[in-house]
């Protein structure tokens, strides 16, 4: 997530710039074509027009759509920062330390696993290796079993649960306060499955190919459109509108999937390391420091 | 679903071929009409504006409409994915087999059942004979049952409420959780209701009718309008702007049906193959291969 | 519901004839009066784009909130579907008849109830007479209660209440299994609510008159504008405009009222008998045949 | 709420009726001078195309945001007929008065309260002194604390709340019932909270000046632009357009604050007596007559 | 939040003045420039049409998504009253004060921590230091710990919880009726959450700066298309439809951001005292005035 308000680091330019090269030679050469009388052309209004209203619409359409992914990914990373503190609270506050049984660090656990969920989670949908997080906060043993399953994220929630259910064996916790932990932790998958929703459900494929095909189109026939007014001035005034058209097509692809490791992502890794200190706090650990944005851009 | 940037697969443009050979053919009758002297029109500019904006107006509902309709559809499908999920951590955590009553292979029946609900379900929506995985994973008697009955997918659920019941008899399985469980089975009764309704209950007749009706209507008056300005480009100029419009009614068209077997179908199979590796994983059993996408379309 | 892609039935063309016939005279007659000279007009284009923007305008919301109101109205029908079964399934597998005090056949008059329940919803919505299911499917005593009571549907699910309440005076079912089907029950009373929410609130009266005024008087002067331009064929070109403007208004009325007992409906009548089926089954008794459409239209 | 389809209400068009006359006024005015040659303009187009874009987007923003506040408005107070319906049936049938402690006029008592809640809602939002019905309900004591509170639907509902807690005091209801109870006064707190927010936080400034401002400015100049073409008709073409943006503008004013006891206004007093004579049925009081449209407005 | 109709309150002007002003000057300029000579054009209309949809585009995503913040910010406060109401009854009528072990002001502690935590949301929010509040509701031991604390907000909500597990040690509240109070606690928790996400989230980078600036180079080459019909007007004319732009994108930054305690804020600290009278009244304490509109300007 860029944090500033004008986009200064390169790389949220940078898929913009060969299409800019491109679309300002064209309108340069076209303009010395006519200039130099190699081609003639009658004021052609009227296809413009639909040609825009067109265009318009579908790019309404797909950078309303990708926003609305955009939100919801942004809201179902606020429900598992949301529901990460409850399971720290609830693991703290409702698991009974002092029955005989009871095992001590158990709460602590479940808050350490919790903190390892959110990093496998946040890896497992940039499709990065298993982050270092996931090692410091799982024993050995548990920490094998992730290894070696297909999902980690689900591997870990799966251990957060089987600890819950040693807490209950251990009489630590009764029926009505586990259901609420438990709750908790549907809450968790519920989240989860849908980020992996938007990860694996890109945008219609009609919706990531038409707006961008009609827009690269549109700035292709533009300088033959506005020679007659502008004249010399043809590359500035269509090179501008161009310029716009493919602005708005780069936002909608920005916004549409915003777990690939860019600048435009959901700041993940902010989000989980603010997790972890929270917890870690409610456990009285260590906490490590905040994340601030690298280059004005927050990851 | 295709998963390409570019539909490459010829099944995702056959049916626009015949409106664009149709589209062109007749753009450039008319040009030569023109040419020839045949015909003659002055020009006319306003017609086109407000019949642009008035076809812009029901091409914005229809789509958005379409898209919604796409997106609940793999929305409830995730909520399927999830409380799926549920279901079998549930099954394999909640239910006691060290009660003397017990009859150990009960949750792996309760998982089993669950895959072959997914199943009947993504082939009760595509209007499929009953999948393979229906006899696979259910035993004798049930599937009798579900054979015999009118709606596949309600069956198996039922049978799996049956199963649930069973547990709680033989003492397996308390009040409370039991209550959980049964709230996992309702929010999948409603997903599939909410599938169900979008499958029974297409776009509105004026929102698949008027779009494409009108939008063909525009194509054929296009070349009139443009001819003054296009000349011999008119079937270039024209043909882009019809297709553009016809382009809009498809998407909206692929888009408001996500059940019918097509390129553009929300993708079940490979949904309801990833639900049942998860669950056959919690009850190690052995996997099938999850399914990728045959020339770049994910079924 | 119209289910044939081209609506063929009369019915649905009816609201359409007067004004398209009408229209299309006026068409005419400018046509005519223009060619005779008994009128004569400047060429203007200017007032008719921004007409058309403003009429866009009114057309945009009335058509989305229409739209978004049958929708909900099919939505909340869907939610009946799902807890009629959900009841059905509660009433059939939580009530225990091996209770000593236990009445054997309560769970299925709970079931009938049910689905006199749903006609009876369905027949106050179109504001017709009790319906037959009614009768048929109550006993004489509530059924004199139902019929006295100035809301038919509240007052069948009265009586499921009571025959839920005599279940738990029965000792038949227990503390939270009453509860969860109480939830049920609170779920249906909601969407009936909802329903009759639609049903008695009405698109505000700016949204009901303006779009179609404001479309009318366009249509009015539509002929002068496009005179100039299509001279004889000005009929055609202004007829097809103004045909369109008019279609976009009765779009957004047919889905605006969604009980009105019209082609346009949602098909109250093939859902209640859906629900039928599906509860009768629990209970094994005889089912009737499903609702199919009638000249390409489902009650 | 206008019921009749075409609003003859003087009320309804009064708003309007100043605005319009200035309009035609000016427009006359316009064209008079231009006539008369007072003064002279060459023919300005671009502009008020531009011009109505603008006014279309703030315009489009406005009465969008105001009907959903409409349509929120009356769903909430759809969830407070639904939640005041299940109050009367749980206040009926899960209090017990068969119990040695009972109150037998307990039940009879809460139903009655929530009936002087709901009318001190509805004069709570319109700003209107406290009802009869508050004191025809309410017995002497707690009419004297509703009295002398800051807020009588709060003061209503705590005293709704009070009864209840010495309904379980008596033993009249158990722990489980009375959570189901206390879920149900949530859920009413939570619509009047709702409500209290649309009434109290009305549409941001912008949206409330800016499109009536622009509006207007866009009536003070559109005859210029439409003189030459329209000569004397000018006043007829113009004042239609401007009327339209107006009614527009008006439209929004209308649904944006839904409870100032207007013509417009969702029409709580049928609601309420609505609920009334529900809720009195239930416990088997005279119930007094439904409220229907006076000159065709519903209040 | 201004409350007049009317914006009066300078501050609420005063980021569109230096944008105002150069743009009048930039348009005086252009059009001496035309009179002297200096620049001549030819009439340019298409580019304008075409920039003026690309813009309104990209203002239509822009405003609408600023408006869906500001009233989910809203909202989401609406929800934080509420709940504290719930919190408040709840403390005040499930609490057994006369058990033997009861503490009797720990209902008053928790209401007075809920005030405090109230106040030091809003603070948080507005990234200002510590209000009085806190330290005038909470005791001399939570308060330094909230001190301590990185979020004082969820510091003051964990004391609530601290509480209210003492008052189940002192057996002051039984099992259910404590869930049904943590219940509260987390939606409390969801709604804090969902404010800090609004918070931390500003609109995507895209969103900020594209309308921006397109809206202003539009301004700079507006007076060259109006020049031709308007002469010595141009400043009139091309000021008028370039300040809608930069109002229209002024409208959406106003919203977009509501805790930044401007003008244009969701009233927090009007909200928080209405919350703290209301509990304070609860708990027969003294209440302090509400908060007015200062120069019509509700904070």
């Amino acid at each position: 997530m860029i944090t500033s308000r004008l986009p200064r680091t390169v790389t949220a330019w940078r898929p913009l710039l060969v299409p800019l090269v491109v679309l300002l030679a064209w309108d340069v050469l076209v303009t010395v074509a006519f200039k130099a009388g190699w081609i003639e052309f009658r004021g052609i209004t009227i296809q413009y027009t639909l040609y825009g209203t067109a265009i318009a619409l579908f790019l309404g359409f797909m950078v309303n759509a990708s926003y609305a992914r955009w939100w919801e990914a942004r809201t179902l990373w606020g429900s598992i920062v949301n529901h990460s503190r409850n399971l720290g609270r609830q693991a703290t506050t409702l698991l009974d330390r002092t029955v005989p049984d009871a095992r001590a660090d158990l709460p602590g656990e479940i808050v350490r696993a919790q903190v390892a969920y959110v990093h496998a989670l946040r890896t497992s949908l940039r499709e990065q290796p298993s982050p270092p997080e996931v090692a410091d906060y799982l024993a050995a043993e548990p920490l094998a079993r992730v290894r070696s399953s297909t999902s980690s994220p689900t591997a870990v929630l799966s251990h957060v649960g089987r600890l819950l259910a040693e807490a209950q064996q251990r009489g630590m916790v009764g029926d009505i306060a586990r259901v609420q932990i438990e709750s908790t932790l549907s809450v968790l998958t519920d989240a989860q499955g849908g980020l992996e929703r938007i990860k694996k459900t890109p945008l219609p494929v009609q919706y990531r190919f038409l707006p961008s095909f009609f827009a690269r189109a549109f700035c292709l026939i533009l300088p033959f459109a506005v020679f007659k007014d502008l004249q010399w001035w043809t590359p500035v005034g269509s090179g501008l509108i161009g310029m716009m058209f493919l602005l708005a097509v780069q936002v909608g692809r920005d916004l549409a999937d915003p777990f690939l490791d860019r600048v435009h992502d959901v700041p993940m890794t902010a989000i989980c390391r603010s997790i972890e200190i929270d917890l870690l706090e409610m456990i009285g650990a260590d906490t490590p420091e905040a994340v601030g944005p690298v280059k004005q851009v927050l990851w």
